[in-house]
């Protein structure tokens, strides 16, 4: 899964979305609606993003995934993506997970940024129980006090999920690390400790994002990136689906 | 403000809005709508909880804060209530706190248990900069190492709120530790601190209670707690309005 | 106790003496072995900054407490500290820990920065071990993700540990905070929840000393503090001894 | 570099030493002196465990690595060591890091259980700045709220340490998470994002282990992980050297 943090328009996305496609990624993500720390930052652009998530869908055959924030929202998001993404603000905002329980499209849920395990999947417990049963759970980092990465990924979560429950996991290291240089290593990380797939932000011109620049691969980066991952899940005997 | 953590049934909040309200207490809490780990933990009695609460009201006299979770029932929630709280699993709903902006009341906003100072303070200016100038900050501690307390309390939010902010500040100690025999100190750490007010749990039989006994003074603790807030409040020159 | 983070020069050191006597501390801090982050950052005087120590007690009758850093180095500190203290960094160097457990002197082990409570006890138990039963526990904030704190005082632990142990207990706001600006607040609160004692970093010109100037109280402010001290502890119930 | 956590008998170390030799280790570790969080837990066999690890090397041509917990053992530990071994807790006893400094030996220095990278990398100057050049940093996992594992492995500090320093970087996933069924994931995950090295804790029969058992491979264990860590190296374009 690769794709821009934000949309912000129709170029950009189409860009990424024809890269990223072209390296054999199979699903797109991208934020219409966006959990800012400030009210005053950028909020993304809403009904009109989930539509160019649509048209990127038509137009290079790949899945979309994006964010729901609220549960008034669900049915409209589902209208427009195959995959429901719940953020780390909102892990335990229960009334969303209720609804996004209730309805049949895949929900990747990530994890909080300082929920314990236990606590991610009584998360997932609360979607599952409403009857669906596409859970998918993310590793994106939690908050310690190690100030030179945004968060700490911890890599242990997901041989740990594995052990502990059925639901498949996979990683985010834009989000996990919050710096661009670690992307690459903390996927091959994740990789080999076994994650069933990846959420890669992914921008053709990094620094001019409107938001996540700084962790954002550029194109030709994600393209080293696709080989790479291929060896190492050789390396462990098993096999990356791409299209 | 004092009160039970969850309203279980009319003897129950009866009884301790009685209490809290003979020992000076002038709002009261209590939970109908509440967060739980858990999808199969209790998640308060709704509707009924919130129509107790405002016969607590009318019968003694004490304003009512309780919690809302999600934007569809901020309107529902505002006709019982005269304070609306924001728990700390929600302090980043943004668009909960865009909701609870755009209404009258007074909002009460808890730190989220892993939120810094300045994504609090950004959080408070969501439902600002809708128009509802009421926000209280509360303190309701963090998640760090140490096990043998549910959460550390931040006492320096206290004083550092104080000089970055013209808001508010309380504290809720019964969250912050988990333990209803370090309630009484810190309750009275905070008052030394600064605090503007203080958020206790309390319940006429804490061992039955459906939810956070633990960490619930019984009524007779609640009765010694009262002077000795008011004797510390007096020693940092500062008055206590009790009822 | 009240003092100087480091001992820099006589003038330095008399000047605090004198004007920390005269508001009633009993014992003066001061550091002649420093711990410091980086090795080319100020170390401290060495013996010389013992003598000097030395020489302050005898002239203003103040008893004094400085840190012993290796094994090799406390039958040194002890001929001329009266009380030795165990630093943060150093709360698990056990064989120093074994070393002051075999001296008469009191100690005041300072809790690790990420120590958990049971780990701090365990460390007094080293030095209890040994035959020395005059451990003191210095409370000194611990390590959490807020930053714009130096460390998060930890003020639940002060009740904590006279629930669980026979151990004096006392509070180190300086440390615990890193800033000037809450040094008082923490240290009221700190009263309020039970401490035995604070330790309190003073310095006649915080912007010109060589280390810590952040968190040092001026004498002026130092002056102003204790009779709050005062009036916090009477509202407990508790007397401060002074001198 | 694989071995016991802590030598406790001949028996015990030579069978180890024979199995991780077979299987390719090119060093063998063994706690002759062990930091114990209580003075009553096992703190080693001191200079017998000393003996027992070069009768080893000599036998098996390993190298021996063992951990320096006071300055004044540097000489003895000198006589009989390869690598010294700077353990977690005393990653800031500066006058530790002056004294192996100032020899010959390479130092092993783990990180600190709450240190950041930046105070790390100090505490390596330390040892730097005294003349000894051969420094390798270890990765041992840092305290976060997580309770299923012990501490929470930071692969992000493999690559960011490469960035930021000259200096070589391993990594011990057995104390990095405490749990047996990790330790050959997150080795993987280390090699993939680029460990220079892996310290591993194995032993006969982790469950009559004194020590450290949990986290312990068995022999088996151990030689399923060789070829693996081969393999995952080999796919990202490096080479391991074995013996």
């Amino acid at each position: 899964m690769a794709g821009p943090c934000t949309v912000e328009s129709e170029k950009q996305l189409m860009t990424t979305a024809l890269a990223v496609r072209k390296e054999g990624a199979t699903i797109l993500r991208g934020g219409a609606f966006k959990p800012s720390t400030s009210p005053y930052g950028f909020r993304g652009m809403g009904e009109e993003g989930l539509k160019l998530l649509a048209k990127a869908r038509a137009e290079f055959g790949l899945a979309v995934i994006t964010e729901v924030m609220t549960p008034a929202d669900v049915p409209m998001v589902c209208e427009y993506a195959d995959i429901l993404q719940i953020g780390t603000r909102n892990m335990q905002n229960y009334m969303l997970l209720d609804e996004v329980g209730r309805v049949e499209k895949p929900v990747v849920l990530k994890r909080g940024m300082s929920a314990t395990i236990e606590e991610w999947l009584l998360a997932a417990e609360y979607v599952l129980s409403q009857g669906n049963r596409n859970v998918i759970l993310c590793e994106r980092g939690i908050r310690t006090f190690e100030k030179m990465t945004r968060n700490t990924m911890d890599i242990s979560a997901i041989p740990l999920i594995k052990r502990l429950s059925h639901l498949p996991i996979i990683s985010d290291p834009s989000q996990g690390t919050g710096r661009r240089d670690l992307v690459i290593p903390l996927s091959l990380a994740s990789v080999a400790a076994g994650t069933d797939g990846l959420l890669v932000v992914v921008h053709p011109n990094p620094d001019e994002a409107l938001k996540d620049g700084a962790q954002s691969l550029t194109l030709e980066q994600f393209q080293g990136l696709m080989p790479q991952i291929q060896s190492v899940a050789h390396a462990i005997g098993r096999t990356i689906l791409t299209g």
